[in-house]
């Protein structure tokens, strides 16, 4: 039998979710003007504790180049690290939606970004017709190695950023996983950011994240930029059924916090072979092609990396599975 | 109580689609790499009766431009009727997704174009750099006014088109209500074309379209295309469930002659009001204000339009609503 | 020997062009650096007598779509006359260097808009994300048919524009001509715009036009994207060089008194078969088939069109040309 | 006095292409339909001994841009050096040309590339819908830090890039003093080549380069495209003279050795604080602050690098200039 950590993106969908989702399966108004979607703004604003504007967009790829096009002109760049998902998993779709504006690729430890890191890249830009000027910044909370930015330190990069007059995206693909993480508010998670993209397909949902955007007035440019790339998704109310389903009674706290748990589990079993710290629901280990071999070959899929492989739990990975994966990476 | 009559937009999902998408909740491939996926080039290749690739998308408006990025450089152009959802409704997206190509306005009736009315719009361009040229026409079957391209008429129509080695694309939110009508096979519904855009979405879906490529090797730059621009959803298993479920037995074509069918009777009711004939599932009638306002007092919900109103039917519209409103109509 | 009226594009350059451009032919600072181009500011904002910026490109499609690339968003749309050579002669440039915005066709005699024509255009955009929502306007002085807005209609016209929150772009291929017509000054010829493609191409230049910014601030990225779009030629003092020769004492005033000047002089021989008003540089008048071929027969070359031709003059029009074809149109 | 050497971009203009463009101040068509354009295809056949297709534009951005943008789609990449002029110096224009496609930078010696090079670039990407795939190669000859293709270098180096199916582009902003620095045929120096941007700006000429299209085909969507990024100048006579008369009597190459044995001298003077080899016009040599502050106490001009400077010669470097900058430097 296959137990598969490949992805979250395969997980399935919580009962809770599909129980909203057929709650909606009523005839209501098309697009965003049903009555699901028009609570959102306040389901999020009060889930900040700030006003905020949030639209539902069906991928993590629309959701980011969106959140990027309300901040970077097409003659601009975005700061990124260089294993961020925008620059590297996304097809080129940030070149797409913001119209040919430039990834500047930054180092960083972990797939994180440090002040200095980002000033590494943005210090030698001399402000110059010939070179293209940064607008913005995109971190990724939790990072694309696992890791996670803690409120003190999105605090100095905020205030570095800001004093730098860039705007701040931040992937939350991960993002309750983060939050679970930090035992922290989702703002303390966030601050800072000028939009945030709310990950809820790998958490529990089918095809429906959301984009926050903490200056509501600057959602309404992208309102129109959804239609314009096809992301107006005419049944709305399915999408925003999903989102506040998983809203409700901190859903996707708890989610988030099953599958950051299973991904512990396998930690404590594979320690002398992390390759990073394990903070979300990403296990990235060292192992050898025979290990690698090993494990497939005792029904375990996984994606191999260069000399390891990444573990990805889910909001319901089977904690038989777990056990049995992390037993089997300690015997090997 | 509300008979609303505004959009197939807006209408449920049919039960078997929702079946077919729990079926689909267990862990499976991300994105389109699933089994279901898989099955939907040959699903469509049986239906059609030859070899076509078949890729599901959100919208309409992603299916749409999508298709017409397989034939149209950012320097070319597109003919369509000026009324054409392309050019009206979806946002400026062709010039998003064609980076800037031209959409061509031609006239001609009941929003469907001759042969001629291509001929005025592309016989005074000289082939000259100065001149955006023509690579594809648009068409819409059934079209914005619920009219429906005949056999005959559309291979004169796409002999012409050919013969210009031009592209055709046929926007087929509703081509079940235009196969429906035509009693022909889908093929003979579409033949000629280069992509359809398939629509299951106003027709019992909940976020699915195909886009049928002829030529199945037009997909594979497409594929890309479909990434860069946000529509490779993750759990695309979702996706081609709803797409496959509403293909199983031909539900789709059920659907359609149901609400066909409950466009006639409406039609029926209202001879000497139609604005143009009724062969699909909407019915434009002329209203004046004050009928319109009564009819909206008893209950009715539609879009007006200059001088009259759009009625659109769906696969489910409840038959006491629509003989309701035959009703209210003939008694206006 | 052949007298050519096809177009003032065909010109010589004028000898004090020449002039200062063999002047400008000591090594200074690249790009736009030099000490012409840092003229050019000055000598605009003295000449409208108000503040300016003014950046050179080459061409007026350059100068036209940079001037609109500094007023519409990508999602945008600029609604011109339909036979504006935006439309119709500049291969979709607009679509490129605006990101997909949409040009949104008028109607109006003349190639000139009223405020009814563009009324007629955008009151029935409703205002919702499914339509393109216009964001600037853009009228041509002298228009593409030779005929020029006076300064009341252009105060009408311009008031209602900034009633609507619209931009205004002067398409100014043509605009000294405009201004030796109406004998005004230059900033009443163009009152209300927001951005001027003031050429001198047409009139004496080599290869230089100005983009003039009446609010200086909004030249600061459209600097950026003139050095993206490929258009910050390296060597620009010769640019520069060429603008200020055209300026100086007027030059470009005189250039364009005299190709006025020429074309009245034949349009005085034509009265009766103008099709319009002659009131720039070019006289658009009826001929049969056969007319255009007897004068083609005396050595007259200019271009045809539908039921007649159309005669442009330029700065230096031989007047023994001139007064030839003013006879042989009259003689017909 | 100043003896400037910041960038053979502000040198003179040839006298024999201020002769050339006087001879062309004729009326002749419009845009390229001019009898000078009209001879540059076979110019340049003749001068690499094959077919080719030749277009006149103003500037090298524009050149390199085009010329990819006849290999590469949206959502392809190309493969660069991090140095290289499209990747820093031109404010993202291949973003905007190629609609969003992506620049893929790579490391190397000199700002050359070598196989490994590439390979490290082109190795790692997965033939998978959600990276972007290499469509080209864009290698600088002369490489912005002055150094040379050898033709056998350029011959391994194109087996390899043509057995990956990649297109390959060079940008010859500086070609003539790799031709000069080879004594090759101007064939030897860029076999391999799909399209060359032949820079004459940099070289004797005011604003023009020549992009060259080795399948002549090639060009023929780059017309569209050179129009509809305004760059289709309307007086091309002007540009296309200034080409013929470089190439006349190989003027080009005599002015690239003229630059070429200048920074040679300066280079013999120079030889312990060289960074990199002499092989074209372009000296990067080691100064301390202190030294670089006393060369431009004594008149010298040029641009300052961490640690060092670039010293550009050109055509008609003052021979006197360079002999006192040779001294100069020898005597630090």
């Amino acid at each position: 039998m296959a137990m598969l950590f490949h992805s979250d993106n395969a997980a399935s969908v919580h009962p809770a979710v599909w129980r909203a989702m057929q709650a909606a399966d009523a005839p209501d108004a098309s697009y965003d003007e049903d009555t699901l979607s028009a609570r959102l703004d306040e389901a999020f604003s009060g889930l900040f504790g700030q006003d905020c504007a949030a639209l539902w967009v069906a991928t993590g790829t629309a959701a980011n180049c969106l959140a990027l096009a309300s901040m970077v002109p097409p003659e601009g760049g975005v700061v990124c690290h260089h294993e961020a998902h925008i620059e590297s998993d996304e097809c080129g779709a940030p070149g797409f939606f913001l119209h040919g504006a430039k990834l500047m690729q930054a180092q960083g430890e972990g797939a994180k970004l440090t002040q200095q890191d980002i000033a590494d890249v943005i210090d030698p830009i001399a402000v110059d017709v010939h070179r293209v000027q940064p607008y913005a910044v995109s971190i990724t909370q939790a990072s694309e190695l696992g890791l996670v930015y803690k409120p003190d330190e999105l605090g100095e990069l905020t205030g570095y950023i800001q004093g730098k007059q860039l705007k701040l995206h931040i992937d939350g693909a991960r993002f309750a996983n983060a939050v679970a993480h930090l035992g922290c508010t989702p703002m303390e998670a966030c601050s800072g950011a000028d939009a945030l993209s709310f990950g809820f397909v790998k958490n529990g949902g089918m095809g429906a994240e959301a984009i926050i955007f903490f200056d509501p007035a600057a959602a309404d440019m992208i309102r129109y930029r959804r239609k314009r790339s096809g992301h107006l998704q005419s049944k709305g109310r399915f999408m925003a059924a999903q989102i506040l389903a998983l809203l409700e009674g901190n859903l996707w706290l708890d989610n988030a916090r099953a599958a950051n748990a299973a991904a512990r589990e396998i930690a404590e079993a594979a320690q002398t072979r992390l390759i990073h710290p394990v903070e979300a629901n990403e296990v990235f280990l060292q192992l050898t092609e025979g290990e690698s071999a090993a494990l497939r070959g005792e029904g375990f899929g996984f994606y191999e990396r260069k000399g390891g492989a990444r573990i990805v739990t889910s909001w319901n990975s089977p904690s038989d599975h777990v056990a049995a994966l992390a037993k089997a990476i300690a015997a090997l």
